[in-house]
């Protein structure tokens, strides 16, 4: 855990003072820099001292054998693993013959800063060497959003003291060594097969290597180039190896004199383009590059991001720790998602290689929602990977006996590569989930041609696995038994609530969507018996009810399980899954995520609000959020039901998740699902949005320390601006034509003539509802804390 | 599969008249000799050709990592499997230099007779060498029941049409490679770190080869000595190295002369022990061996036999086929329980290296009952190794959350080692079946002193773990969720009928044990209070139960699941697990193995005679028979509800399973449960034998074919003797004082006086019922057929 308020508070940047070892892998994901394609964790220039080496490249696998101790049929046979492809990052230094290395000599002073509105981690160090000579290095880094296969690093040294002999080596390292993952299953599988070399080249002051993998038959290749700034005498030379390529400068400084290199970066991969198609096309994009040149890069950086933060950046008043916190998670959203460009979008993004680099439902429920507000393009491309999965999916729903197509619970190229079924093959939700997000983009953007190229048959696959996987009972009641809902401290369950209401939706969008293209839907062999069989099974869904209770149970036997014995659960005990058996938790009532509770935040429409009450105070004392996916939800569901403050507290907690690596695994990357579920968690949380049959629709109310909110979303060609206070929500259309929205239970119409204001919504809430001993979130404190110190926030073990 | 009638029909021998390489790996289980400490798979004496070689020792494993895709806690880190220890079958002969290998020259006669009365499998061979000589084979291998580390072979070859060179090579090996296994998950494990030699020796005619196994590290020692028997000018020499012992005779023989050795061999294993101890322990037991002489241990095999067939064997007259494979059964079973003496005894005995050699519930509740009844000092043997493993089973309680013991589902030391819990640790039946065979056997025996030493502590920490397992829920009924029955169909379910229905007799037989204990009881903690939460738990046990059908579920959800689809299931498509996902079975109605049907045997008590012929109706069409636990099962409540053409349809096919490999994986090794569940098809199914409070009781009668059956069991220190036919039923005591029995509703006072005759019961059955679609068992003649040839089973796929 990052136990020290480890960055300053600052509205635009994540600025760490002081250099800690003990968090470095921690402080690598955070400060990981990426466009979606080019991903490069925050490792120090010098490559070592290195908690968590990695470069990555979106979708670039490996496959390794999946081992089964006792095997079955249809267990996935390979998975596919993110690979550290070759690292360009690494400019070593020598000082006067003693390597920079900061575990020597004395370091002075280390800052390292990531800007969020320049979209760059510029880092400065003054240190001296064992042997007594001062020198301070400034590096700035960055991963271009506009050149998709650039990143670029300057690299400057600058003696202090006493004139130095100075080498600097720029490299591409290929088949770095990793250490040791340890047990965590949330970390990532063994080691794989190294990359095998195929070329590798310098030229003047250009290198390159080119590899590919032995299992997936991946090619990939790193170039680098430089620009020099030195003074006289300073001397180059050059060489490569299979998995190194070396240029090294060196000179003599004197103190005021600087050594600075400009190093661009090109990275590019394939399956099918030969090794010299690869090669040229990493020549071309370093051309580009240098031709855009450094500060043209940054230049192109900052508009880029100038743009984004004018469109998308949320603001908050009265908590600038948040505000810092929600800036920082925008900004690895951007980063995870924008240039992903029809590949999946891993939970990690592109800062670790946790879960091995998979995309799993999180990106569907979590991430696309988000991106469908406020860049419904980016949204679009990842459906649109999903489809590009189909064949892959209709096999595997063969190969489970079933119709339509069954996508993977985790993937990277669109094969199951799940190991353990229960939670994984049974967890069909994932085809629910991915209609949610096709159905949700398509309400949000009216998009038709999206609609009829990869919607619709998106609908009409998944509708076919549910139509096959359920089954009407002999009282003609639809069930869908023996699946895994969100849960994942409960399997194999009958009729998961979450999971039949999601499969209900999705089968009417399908027979809707088929419907209004007829054509297509037709070519898709779809016919009106079909559509009759989806609306017969959406009807007949069986949605179990707990009578006695009152409550909508997780599926049909949750309530009548023994609750967990939370008294007995000692706080090191959680997450519970890394201390008690699979089989204890699936057979009582403990909750690892919100299950049910998500449910009543996606299909809000099948609960009134008063059902949505009694459940929320039934789970929340039985849900111990041992997954990153829960708190965000709970913050929106807690905010619907007018417990303001504890949805706060939620709120916070997501929001720190990495900052402050809540749930001990930041190390092997940041949790993308959060990032993006601070945007939720404040949008539909306390700005109340849902979307309402086809209208968008906002509730909103604020607790009690935010004294402003603004967001913006974009919806069917209009832009729209919300701004709430503690006492009236004022809504503004920025762009397009007038637009009818529900505030509360009042139709509002929207244009750019003037902004419609009204009060903000009241809501009778009852008693804040317990959470399990031990798993209170914590409270974050109602006002600011005057003129203090910047607020602590432990976790609450 | 055996397709052909493979053997002769002769009352006391399996005689395999032609030599099958196709077949080659299963008869070498059906030949495999054994007295449940050393085990011998029939390979021929020349090593090659080979199905898989096999010599296995009682408990000899070796550990082996088990891997998992994503690990989980609670998991087994390794697991445990028979190793194939030194093979001292091997007698290889050289025929002027040609090896003698049936593949090559010209086979003339080849015949294996396994014989059931003198316990020896004998072997002639007719063979012409490449080179046109033609020798004659025979050798006769038994392993003794009344030496337990010894077993011997005598080996005589002569010349037939000319004089010969002949070398015969008698050897130890060690290390023998053992082929690939393939993917069926029933097969055995990886293969494994080789053993690690110790030793090795030869002085004159003995050899010695010492090892150990490199990570469970066990001790092995095998020693050979001879006796031979040869014309003048005969040659003897030695050697050794670290994997081999080799004693070669060579001589040359004319027509008429023969070269005859007789080979002792000598087998010891410790975890314990130093390599000298062992190798003193295998010089005496050869001293032992050679002193007896072989004619010694022929006869002492011989009367060993006479007086087993005398006290155990069954007759029946009508099915000469089926009295054949029933004494075939017996056989087996002896040799698999007789001398395991505080050892486990494994699913395939020491027959092949199927599930890894590992013991499952099987043994306690098939194998001991039956042993019981005969042997009842043999399944106390097998109750104190379980005992013995309590240590371990206590730990892996505390491991998983549980109070008391909970015993592994698969294993041969005592760990756990499945490797895939929702069928392994789930299934916590074992745990009750164990208190089962410990409370069958005390009622069978009355053995005060094992229930003091043994029993008690085993019914307590079981009902330990029930209690701990279970709750009582909000109506006051006990509830057990999320556990495994013995149906492998079916998974995680809630309130396992079977499970609730043992787990009560478990708690209620703690509870009295306990109170006729009072101070041993006292010793391990229980006091009145645990007794009466026992108490409490099992007459608060919930049974689900279907008002809507009438019949009873297997567990909570099952009869409200869809039906498999059975018709659109191909027969090549069984057994299903091997061609459908787990996760497809376990949300329908499909069994795999009787598991509702089970409980209606063993807690018979609690169902009525209508609803176990209602429930019996209601499962016959849904039960897969994809294990080979099932038929026999299934042969005794057909019989208990008056369904004795189908009783005997599923008796013939247990009867047939491995004689026919009709599971098509006999070449693993033979079925320990089927074929003592041979038996009690015959006894519990025709003869109604039940244990109905603590007296035995009979429900007699027979099915059309068989005209007469009779059958002993020993019953508290008495021998009974049951003769049934068509009419009537005859028991006789043939020692003991004078026992009060059951026959259908009358008590009747057994004494060796006289015998008790009384008609056969009539049971009134209703029509026949279904079963799925390709799998009717085959219907067994009711009539003999006349004069014809054998009669062929086939499988019904």
């Amino acid at each position: 855990m990052i136990t020290q308020p480890a960055f300053a508070v600052e509205a635009w940047t994540i600025r760490e003072r002081e250099l800690n070892l003990d968090v470095l892998a921690q402080t690598e994901s955070i400060f990981a820099l990426s466009n979606g394609h080019i991903g490069l964790r925050g490792n120090l220039d010098e490559g070592e001292p290195c908690g968590l080496p990695g470069t990555y490249l979106n979708s670039f696998y490996e496959l390794r054998p999946l081992p089964y101790p006792e095997g079955g049929y249809g267990y996935p046979e390979s998975g596919q693993t993110i690979v550290n492809v070759t690292n360009g990052k690494i400019i070593r230094l020598l000082v006067d013959g003693a390597p920079f290395d900061i575990r020597y000599g004395q370091l002075q002073r280390h800052e390292r800063e990531l800007d969020l509105r320049a979209g760059v981690l510029r880092r400065t160090a003054m240190w001296s060497s064992p042997t007594g000579r001062t020198i301070k290095v400034s590096s700035i880094r960055l991963v271009s959003f506009t050149q998709r296969a650039i990143a670029a690093i300057s690299y400057e040294v600058e003696p202090l003291d006493a004139p130095v002999r100075i080498v600097v080596q720029s490299e591409l390292v290929a088949n770095e060594a990793l250490p040791d993952v340890g047990k965590d299953p949330r970390a990532s599988a063994a080691s794989l097969l190294p990359l095998e070399s195929e070329e590798h080249e310098v030229q003047n002051m250009r290198g390159l290597l080119i590899h590919h993998t032995q299992a997936s038959h991946l090619r990939i290749g790193a170039a680098m180039d430089h620009l020099v700034e030195g003074p006289e005498g300073m001397t180059m030379e050059a060489e490569s190896t299979p998995d190194i390529a070396r240029v090294s400068f060196s000179a003599w400084l004197q103190p005021g004199e600087r050594l600075r290199i400009i190093k661009f970066l090109a990275y590019g991969w394939s399956s099918q383009r030969s090794r010299s198609a690869i090669h040229d096309q990493l020549i071309a994009a370093l051309t580009a590059a240098r031709s855009t040149g450094w500060e043209g890069l940054l230049a192109e950086q900052r508009d880029f991001l100038q743009a984004f933060w004018k469109h998308a950046g949320i603001e908050m008043e009265g908590d600038a720790q948040l505000q810092q916190a929600v800036r920082f998670a925008q900004f690895h959203a951007l980063q995870a998602c924008r240039r992903g460009e029809q590949h999946p979008i891993p939970a990690k993004g592109l800062t670790g290689p946790g879960y091995d680099g998979h995309t799993f439902w999180d990106t569907e429920i979590f991430v696309l929602p988000v991106l469908t507000l406020i860049f419904p393009h980016a949204a679009a491309e990842a459906l649109r990977w999903r489809h590009s999965t189909l064949p892959l999916a209709r096999e595997r729903a063969r190969q489970l006996g079933l119709r339509g197509a069954a996508f993977p619970w985790r993937t990277i190229h669109g094969e199951e590569c799940s190991g353990y079924w229960p939670a994984g093959t049974a967890a069909f939700h994932i085809n629910a989930d991915i209609a949610y997000a096709v159905t949700f983009y398509i309400a949000c953007t009216d998009d038709h041609i999206f609609e009829q190229e990869v919607g619709l048959e998106l609908l009409v696959e998944t509708a076919r696995l549910w139509r096959s996987l359920g089954f009407l009972d002999t009282h003609g009641q639809f069930r869908i038994n023996g699946v895994t809902g969100p849960d994942e401290y409960s399997a194999l369950a009958n009729n998961n609530v979450y999971t039949n209401l999601l499969a209900q939706q999705n089968l009417r969008a399908a027979a809707e969507a088929s419907r209004r293209h007829p054509q297509v839907a037709c070519s898709l062999g779809v016919d009106t018996d079909e559509i009759a069989s989806w609306n017969e099974a959406a009807e007949k869904m069986f949605i179990p009810y707990d009578q006695d209770l009152n409550v909508t149970p997780q599926d049909d036997a949750f309530t009548s399980y023994e609750r967990w014995n939370f008294a007995g659960t000692t706080p090191d005990q959680y997450p519970l899954f890394l201390h008690v058996p699979y089989f204890d938790l699936y057979r009582k009532q403990v909750v690892k995520q919100a299950d049910l509770v998500l449910a009543m935040h996606l299909r809000g429409d099948a609960f009134s609000p008063e059902q949505k009450a009694r459940n929320f105070a039934y789970y929340e004392p039985l849900t111990v959020r041992d997954s990153s996916l829960s708190a965000a939800t709970q913050a929106i569901i807690a905010a619907e039901v007018g417990q303001l403050q504890l949805a706060y507290d939620y709120f916070a907690e997501v929001a720190f998740l990495d900052l402050y690596d809540l749930a001990q695994n930041t190390r092997d990357g940041l949790h993308l699902a959060s990032l993006v579920g601070i945007w939720t968690a404040l949008v539909a949380g306390f700005g109340g949005l849902r979307l309402r049959g086809s209208s968008l629709a906002f509730t909103p109310k604020l607790p009690e320390r935010i004294t402003r909110l603004t967001f913006r979303v974009v919806f069917r060609n209009r832009c729209i601006g919300v701004e709430i206070t503690p006492t009236e929500v004022r809504y503004v259309l920025l762009k397009g034509s007038p637009l009818a929205v529900w505030h509360e239970d009042e139709t509002i119409t929207l244009s750019t003539q003037e902004a419609v204001i009204r009060p903000t919504s009241q809501i009778q809430a009852g008693p804040r509802p317990d959470q399990p001993p031990g798993r209170v979130p914590l409270k974050r404190a109602a006002r600011p804390l005057s003129d203090g110190p910047v607020e602590l926030f432990h976790h609450n073990r």
